[in-house]
């Protein structure tokens, strides 16, 4: 690395995509951009002595495409698994179940004489991924193929006002104030159709957060937590998708952006999801019909 | 959680440590306040039909210390594997090496006639976590005592001044600015000491923007990545910090706080971990005497 290399992050793989966008108590149609977020499936690949060819799944990567290859390469070599790139001898598309290469499967073959394979074992690794890759619930390699076969939140008449919405970033903040200047939590909170918060809950990791709000509902006998709504601090990724689909919270909102594959989920799951909501103003991604100005 | 429940971080168990604070060339000693981040180990213990008692050890979360039987009920909820506080009995402190019971390990016993264990072994958990508990690298309960350890990256005299370090966020914002509109990417790149960039990477998972960036030194020879600089464009987590060591990377910048467990590790390893990298400011946290005003 002696002269700049560049993202190959393609502008032209951000995905525009249709949002109900509110502005105070007025909505409008609206497009928004999203940078693609899809599950890169790590293989290892390599001969046996009687020249059979073993392939096992590694590992299963949340990543925004491009720079693939680097990406598995750094991933092996971080976790300590490949000590250089000697220890490599070729980098390939993989196969999907139909047979056909898929952009979402890398496939590494080590060099002569590096047993990958059985060091992967050792570590833990190639245990059997095909419980929890691509969707995280099935295993199937397309995400939305996969959140077809799920049994949907019902749209049961529940809905949310934009005025209440609007108030709770700032409830959010207000109970947050005592650890805001560390500098470093993240914060999820659960507030009923009237904006009251239920319960809010801070970590270093926004997962954590969610689950620490899901277990006190668990503790209490409260889940599913329905017509509820969950507010986070930051983006929204598709891991909190599936843990509020879990706990089965109908509408989650986030004051940043969320992934492209936490709309996947959350379009197939029939979950409400909000961006951007700042002030008056939010973005309605999925199942917009939750949201109801009241007249 | 039908009445308001809070948080149980408390502000007492923040952290308080001695930062070199520099504002343009002038360093000077200042307090700086972090959120813990600790490992919580989650234990499954159960009775066989013999009545011999089964521990094995599920996960081990990176959490902010507080709320930590939520955050275990949780995780094991939204991950599937129990339906319902009738599923578990028995929430108690674990004990740790040495005997003791400890705060950062938790059991769980399943209801009478939950096989626990079972369930997790065919959902792939309790495979062997002391390899990869607590420190990320040798499985010691103490992050402090395993980091002892390692092999600390060499303080050979390589230093970079705090003029070139305020340059790095422009720098990296210039180059990311393409991408910037959709708002839900983290970026890493890697400087030489006058502060030319060398590679940036972006993605959805922060840590796969530094595993993109290793990964192509990897393919390109150019490992260790000795007397270069990591800027990354959110918080710095210790996930990161073990990446940069593992790449042989001395100093690590952030425009965010660091969390506690990445400054544990990065002191331990011999790495320059400075926050709050904005405008002529920042905060060196660990191993300031790599950064050196020039005369």
């Amino acid at each position: 690395m002696t002269a700049p290399t560049r993202s190959e992050i393609d502008p032209q793989r951000q995905i525009s995509l249709q949002v109900v966008r509110w502005q105070g108590n007025v909505a409008s149609s609206a497009t928004d951009e999203l940078v693609a977020e899809e599950p890169l499936e790590i293989r290892a690949s390599e001969r046996d002595a009687a020249g059979h060819e073993l392939i096992e799944s590694v590992a299963v990567i949340m990543r925004t495409p491009g720079n693939d290859e680097e990406l598995a390469c750094g991933f092996l070599f971080t976790e300590g698994i490949v000590t250089g790139r000697e220890e490599i001898s070729a980098l390939r598309e993989g196969m999907d179940e139909d047979g056909m290469p898929s952009a979402n499967i890398l496939e590494i073959s080590p060099a002569k004489g590096v047993r990958l394979i059985e060091r992967l074992r050792n570590q833990g690794y190639t245990r059997n991924f095909a419980v929890n890759s691509s969707c995280g619930i099935c295993g199937k390699n397309s995400v939305a193929a996969a959140c077809a076969l799920l049994s949907r939140l019902p749209l049961d008449g529940f809905t949310v006002a934009p005025d209440v919405l609007y108030q709770l970033p700032e409830k959010l903040r207000a109970e947050q104030r005592v650890f805001a200047h560390t500098g470093g939590l993240h914060a999820a909170a659960i507030f009923d159709r009237d904006g009251r918060m239920l319960g809010l809950r801070e970590d270093v990791g926004r997962h954590n957060a969610v689950d620490k709000l899901v277990g006190r509902a668990l503790l209490d006998g409260m889940l599913p937590l329905q017509r509820r709504v969950l507010l986070v601090s930051g983006r929204l990724s598709y891991e909190i998708v599936l843990k509020a689909f879990a706990a089965g919270i109908p509408i989650i909102a986030a004051v940043s952006a969320p992934s492209s594959l936490a709309l996947d989920l959350a379009e197939a799951a029939g979950i409400t999801v909000i961006g951007f909501l700042r002030g008056t103003n939010m973005n309605v991604y999925t199942h917009a019909a939750r949201i109801l100005a009241q007249g």
